[in-house]
This record gives C-alpha cells, structure tokens and sequence, in this order.
C-alpha cells in the first residue's frame, strides 16, 4: 500500500516586467523585470487520488494573480511582491495552507529618459514561503554573478593519497560563479537597503581575502554578509571552483609567469557551506 | 558572532567515458557514459577557518578516482560504482564521515560492432549517500524524459476565484518532462532490473492512466513505481506541465478539433509529489 | 551616405504541434512537432527609411499561416509544409518576393494508441527559399545526432610545427555530433522516403569508414549521402569532434588500453566541409 | 561521382585568459577573457579523400598557437591578436591559404587591484579572414546586448490579410538582443577606440529612434555606426523582437496603461539586414 508524502504545484516562471512611468526621480522610467514561480501546498490529496480538483487553484489563475499584483503594487521590492502574494494564496484559499513565491530579478541601467540596457552582472532572488501555521520566512540572495582575483590564492597543504597529482600551489587564479543565499530573521526589513548591503559585503568579502581554499572564502563571505547585515541570520552559499589552469608553455621555449590560463569548463569544484549567526533563529520552512 | 554551518565540497561534472571492449554478449563493445560529481563532507571546520587543508581530499584528486574506479570497476551499474567510490573516500579519508556521489549516466545504442548512436530520450541518474555513522541510501531516477498522451486528459472542477480566467476542458494534450527519483530500501538490489522496471512501471502508467489532473497522473506513475518494484519505497517528481494550447482558428474561418496546438515554454505548470510505500523507512540522508 | 543591403524579417520558433487523429496506419494518433521560422524579403526599403509598413506583413500574421497550414495540410512531410508555406507568402504579397521558411522536427515515438516518447537522437530539418524570380530550392538534415565509433579511428602523420605537442595515435575513439544539411535537385521528390535514405546512408557511412581523419568521414558520410539518394546533390556537415581523451592512469599503478576516457566539452575540433555530385546544378539561393 | 567541396577545420572555443598583471595605469591588473576559435583552408583535398594528413596542422596545435600568442602578445586588442594568429597559420603552413579566426570577448570590471567582476552586458566579438591571395578582412561586433525601450516605439499601417489578427498600436516597448557585427575598411584601426565608437553609437541610435518598427531602428542603428566610425562601411544587424505583451488586466476590472506586461520567449520576430557605406568596398571574404 502507498500513500501521498509531502506536495506542491503551481505556475513557474512567469515573466512579469513593469514600467513605472516617471517613477525615476529624475521623471525617468523604472523597469521591473521579474521571473515569477509560485507554488502552493495543503489538502490537495483529493486531486492526486481521484482527481477532484475542488481545492486546486489553476496554475493559471497563479500566473494571472501574478501579473495583478505587478499592477497593484507596482515597484516594490520583491521580498515585499513576494509575501504579499503568498499572503493572498493562504488568506483566500481555504486548502491552500502554504505558498512559496520565488522571484529572479534581472536589473536594467537606465541609459536615457526611457531608455534601458540589461545588466547581465548578477540576478537578485528571493524565496518566501509562508504558512498558515508556521508564518513566513524570506530568503534573498544573488546569482549569476561572476568573480575573480588574479592573485592571493594559495591551495596546498591537502593529504596525498594514492590517487593525489595535483601539485601545491602559492599563486593562483580564483574565480568562482557566486550563488548566494541569505535567510532574514524576520519580514520587517528595508528589502533593497538590506540587498544592497548584503550585495557589497560579498563582493567586498571576495575580494579582500587572502585565500587558502576556496572554503575560506566561503566562510569569509558569508561572515561579512551576516556581520554587516543585522536583518540576516544565515547564508548559504554554493561556490563553483571555475578553474583557471596555467598553461604550460615550456614545450614552446616560453615563460608563463602567471600570465597565460586555459579556462576550463568542467569537471569543475563546488564547494557549498553555510554561515549562520550564533543567535539565528530556527530555519523553519524558509528552505524547503 | 557566527558559525559554520552544514557544508560540503567535492568535484562536480567528472564525464567519464568507459569502453568495456567485446564486453557485449555478441562480442561487440559497451560504452559506459558518466557524468559523476562527488562531494565529501566531515571535519572540515579547518579549512573554512583558517585555510588549513590538511583533511581537504582535493577535488583533483575526487576526479582521479573517479577515472580510476571506472577502470577497476568496469561495467558495472552506476549505483555500484557510486557506492564503491562513496564507501572509499569515506574509509580512506579520516576527516571525511560522509561522501555523496551522483551519477547521469547517457545512454548509447549499439549501431555496429564499435559503433554507437547516444539516446537523447532520458538519462539515468543516481545518487548515493554513504555516512559513516548513518550508512548508506541510495536513490536512482529518470531525467529528461519527455512524454506526451494526446488525449485522456481533462481539467476541471477547479475553482474560480476573482483572477480565474481558465476555461475547463474535457479534451487536452497532456505532456510532460519527467524529472523521478525512486529511494531504494536498501544496497542489496539487483540495478538494471530494478531501473529497468522502474523506467517501464513510469512509462505504463503515464500511458494508461486517464487523467483529471497532472497531479492524478503524477500519483499514478508514483503508486505504480513503487507497487511494482519492491526495492524501492519512495519516489519524488517533478512534473513540468508542457502546456499545448489549442490554436484559435476561427478568426480564420476554420474549425480546430484538437488538431493545432501552440507549445509553449514558459510559463509552465510545475507539479512536485511524493508516492512512499506504508512500510517506507526512514529517509535518513537519502535526500540531502 | 549610407544605404540598405540585404535584409529579411519574420517570426522565428514558432512551436507548431499538430495531431492527426486516428492518422496511424493501425488507428493510433500521430504527432508532428515543428519549430517553425520563416523570414520575407522584398520591398522593403519603406519601412527600414520611413516606418511605413505597408509591404510588412506582421510576423505575428506569419506565426498564426504557421498554425493554419498546419490545420490545412495536416501531417506532410516537413519539406511539403514549407514549401507551401514559402509559396504563400511570395504569392498573395505583392512586395514579398522572397521567402525563407525553415523547420525543426523533433520526434516521438509512439508507446500506446494516444501516448508518446519524445525521442531525442536526433532533430530533423528543412529550409526552404523561394524566390519569385529563381524559383524554390529545398535544404534538409538532421542536427543533434551524436555518434562514436570506439575504434577504427587513428590520427598521424600531421605536420609537426614548432607549437605541435600532441601525440600521434592508431586507436582513438572518434566521436561527433553530426549536423548535416543536404540540397535536393528538386522540389517534386518522395520527401520522408528520401530523409530516411539520408539519415541510414550517413548512420552507415560513420560506422563503415575506418578512419584516418575526422575530414576523410566526413567526405564518406557525404559521398554516401549523395551515391545513395539521387535526389540529393550536395551534401555540407559541419563535424565537431568530440574528444574523448585517454585517462593517464599510470601514476597510480594502473594500465588503460582504451578503456577509460575523458569526455571533454571545449575547445573541440570542427571540421566543415561540402560534399558535391559532379553534376550539381547551381546552388542558387539554398544556403541563404 | 561526387568532388570535395569548400571546407575548413580548425579548433573552436579555446578558452584563453590572460593576466596583465600590473597593466593597469594605476598599477592594477589586467584581465583579457577571449574565446578563440580558429579555422584554415587550403590544399587539403588529400586528408578528406585518403586520410593523408600531411597537410593538416592539427587542431591541437592550433589550440597550443592561441596561448602562445596569447602570451607573446599580450593585451593587445582581440583583433590584433586574431590577425596574427591568422597571418602566423597562412605564413607558416605552406598548404593553408586561409585562416578564419574568430574571438568572443567577455568584460570584466575592475573591482580591486587584483580583483574583478564580469560584466554581462555584452560580448565584443572579432572576425578576421586572411587569405594568402586576397589579404585580410576584419569584421567585429557585439552579442549578448539587451535593450529596451518603454515607449516611443509605434507599430501599425501593416497589410491586413486573412490570417491577420495583430491590433495596431501607438506605444508599444521595444526590446531587442542586440547582435550586431561591422566590417572594417582595411586592417590600420585603432581598434579598441573603433569598437567604442560603434558600440557608443549602436546604444545612442537605440535610444534616440522613435520608432515605427524594428526594422527602421535597424537601418538608424546602423547607420549610425557607420557614420561615426570612418572606418566602418558596412553593419549587419540580427535583433530579435523580444515581444513583451501588455497583459489585459480587463477580466480583473483593473486597467494596464502600459504599466505590466508578459515578457515572452517563443515565437519572436527576428529582423535582420544589412546597412553599407555607398563607397564600401567589395566584401570580400569578410562574412565567409
């Protein structure tokens, strides 16, 4: 015999860009450009068993409730669009016990009155989940944001075993793709000061380490990030090792004095941790 | 004040490609096509704190022995191989109490007696979880598998709330990619029959089941999984809802009886569930 | 002063399903699945000067003739459908003298009366231009097809310059993704009879050819192609190769007699190159 | 009887960066992050009909040339470096005729003395063919730019056949992919000041055109181009409509005055031509 464990459904990633007209203040437009994914969870056994749908709200009734709320809200953070359609979710649909709203945000550079260029730098997330019983949590971060530093890099002093080749080194390239995940304590937070700090501790952190492995830096990152920013309590982080191999030119009479790299695509290392305050509070469902 | 939470690291996307020479019954070859990424967890406080590596098992060194357990090992299932490196790095490093090893494996068809043409229609996956303390779970699956039934599929009954513009329908295209992973019970399995039934059961289900909802179908193809092969006990998926929308003809003065559909990328409907057999036992680490 | 060149407009990728009830020789469904691009060219320095777009036929009208000539043509072959779809256009719109249509066929693979597999070996193609004056010319192929031959591959002899450090090798795996595009002399031609002729001449060629050099398959597979289906007069594949590179395992005690190889992704080798019958009449607009 | 047609082979995607370290004015580093594909012609009918390699400087080699040039060059801009590399190929191998040499460049910005961030915001491409008979040609560009308009962009007087059901409007946004590529006169060009210059004039003409369609910016982005940079006679633009629909909020009593839309992916418009200098030289092999 089987039984139905946990479930969720709902719409991913809708594509939802805003124009605030005029809501620049020099009288210049905003663009707010979000990918929207919802889903939802609670007494949703009947659809899986019989396929009475009586307690599912459409996937598409999400995504239209996803464009309402860009209209209703307009330019508000997206920790704030975020809780205030898993509010919605929960508060209106009796089955619905649960939401969880993720939001990528890609940002665009005003490059004229109403003119813009996308700024491919890095994507800012963010992941509510509220629940009827449990409340909400809310954790923001960032993506695709690429980084290196061409030198304070140091890897050795690793075990050798049988099946050990690589070779210690005292100076090489670091460069990894960040993505990073912070969880706040609560939902009372100025959501773009809070960003931006957090944002600027990272690429600060990175760059300010004198690296002994990437775990390190992992660690320096994270610390920064909660240490700076009293709102957040955690932050986890998975850091691909992109890694720079220095290339080998004495078969061709040449020097590679830290010069020349091959930039490889895979296998590569990923090293993935957390961070967390000494007083943060439990995680709940803000993970899940 | 912080601390260091859960982490791990290993090398990610190792593509380890093994020829068993006149391995097939008929004296032709067999290609094995891995993409292994391992990752190891344990006292690794050192390394984040102060950059000291002396239990950091060095990615290189994780892909070596990648490669090097393709050769000892040969043709085996991915499962075995996965366990076989899990079980070393975990009985070979001291500081290392926890390996994770996932396998995509691509499949190839024989063309001749040296000749292959790769499969694109799914991948095998694999990941195992071996603990020092809490022992080994494996769990294997299907990814990009893409399935369509081009009737039997309706959805309605849904409710209608003040954003709900979704008409109900009697007669949809219903397809899917179906992302499964099924837990096995324990290490003691039999993997390419058990794969094999477990990829047939899906297959079956999604084909036989008339459906009121994508999460009916989803249950459908969990409870038939998990009925049919008695090593496993639990399976996850991920169902994309690959909406195919009727075209609208009649501003062209033709009918459409289900013939013209517009498929469509995104936004899409996202159904996640769990099917666990009543005597399932404890997950342990088999999901991390 | 400046002035227009060349120039063309349309929609690109629309997504065209079409099912054919009861169309399959045994009373089960059949389904086409096509990407669909097409592009105009004609009259057209108006719009590009001015803004006046009187001879622009809006790509969104081009995408819903993409869907009705689905309905009206039901399941022809791909290269039947653009052809129709090119003349269209170059017929009812004055300005319009010049039509690009191409096509991207995915397969399925039926598992029951209304059930499918998307089968993902490989995708198949057509582009077709038709021009008012020159008349209509056919391109097809297929592109995603990945093959290897484990052995009969040697590679040796190659100029050794002062930057040459690579190896000669007798046994090698030689592996590519195919894309192959062949031009029919014709457009009155069996059109599925002569892709499947194509598709089985290239498959063979690959897997009969012992190999010095991934251009000497190349020129196999294209003069197969060509001695096989006399419709087809000129056959260009672009072959990457994808290196499989043997797994130095000697560092830890191990032999590897080609057994276990490295999948790498980039850089990779790409050989192009064109296959023509002697007697192949001008190419005229085919590859625009 | 079939002949070998037109055919080159080469090496793609070498993933080379370069570190100028203290390259800076102010002492900083330097990053120089190209992708480098290389592919030669000539007399190579030998290899393709016998597997006689004699001629075939193999791709390997071609791969060590990138990152010797890489290093005895240093940062110079990609297409110094892609002249070289292509002049070194044609002068040094007796049988290769011709050299195609194509760079992909991607941006960091400098976040430190030694540490930076990539800036995703476009990637600065080169194309150099040099022929032993025909000489040098250069063609460069931009890929990967993302721009967008929230007004000034119109879009009606379009025929209005059968299958049209497109509405005319008056304000519409107007995004695009910019992928844009010019050809230079000669080879005696400031280069990086060029590539600035263009990519200046290509944001500003965006910006600036009130448009009545894609095509129309098309034209005034490219001549823009050409007629700021005298060393530029002729643009080829590919831009993508990346159609955003205004969402009709209409069912949910709300009004949409152009303030929220459905950003979608598939199908888009696709407008691509050609804008020439009326004293451009005769292209050559600068598109081959």
């Amino acid at each position: 015999m089987v039984q139905l464990g946990p479930n969720r459904y709902g719409k991913a990633e809708t594509h939802v860009v805003h124009v605030a007209r005029g809501g620049a203040p020099d009288g210049g437009d905003l663009v707010t450009d979000r990918t929207v994914s919802t889903s939802l969870s609670g007494e949703l056994a009947a659809t899986h068993l019989t396929g009475d749908n009586s307690a599912v709200l459409a996937t598409d009734t999400q995504k239209n409730t996803a464009f309402v709320f860009a209209k209703t809200l307009g330019a508000v953070p997206a920790e704030a669009y975020a809780l205030a359609l898993a509010e919605h979710f929960v508060s209106t649909q009796q089955p619905i016990t649960r939401a969880r709203v993720h939001v990528a945000e890609a940002s665009w550079t005003r490059s004229g009155a109403h003119s813009f260029c996308r700024s491919g730098a890095a994507t800012r997330t963010t992941t509510v989940v509220l629940d009827a019983d449990l409340g909400a949590s809310v954790v923001s971060g960032v993506e695709d944001l690429v980084v290196l530093n061409t030198t304070n890099s140091e890897f050795w002093g690793f075990p050798r075993d049988e099946y050990t080749t690589l070779a210690e080194t005292k100076d090489r390239i670091l460069a990894t793709e960040v993505s990073a995940r912070w969880r706040y304590r609560g939902v009372d937070v100025e959501w773009t000061d809070a960003y931006g700090a957090a944002r600027a501790a990272l690429a600060d952190a990175f760059a300010d380490t004198y690296s002994y492995s990437l775990q390190q830096t992992l660690f320096a990152i994270g610390t920064r990030i909660v240490e700076s920013v009293p709102d957040i309590c955690e932050v986890r982080l998975a850091l691909p090792n992109k890694h720079h191999f220095l290339v080998d030119l004495a078969p061709f009479g040449l020097s590679n004095d830290n010069e020349v790299y091959w930039a490889a695509d895979r296998p590569y290392g990923l090293i993935e941790g957390t961070v967390l305050a000494d007083d943060a509070p439990p995680e709940g469902l803000a993970w899940v």
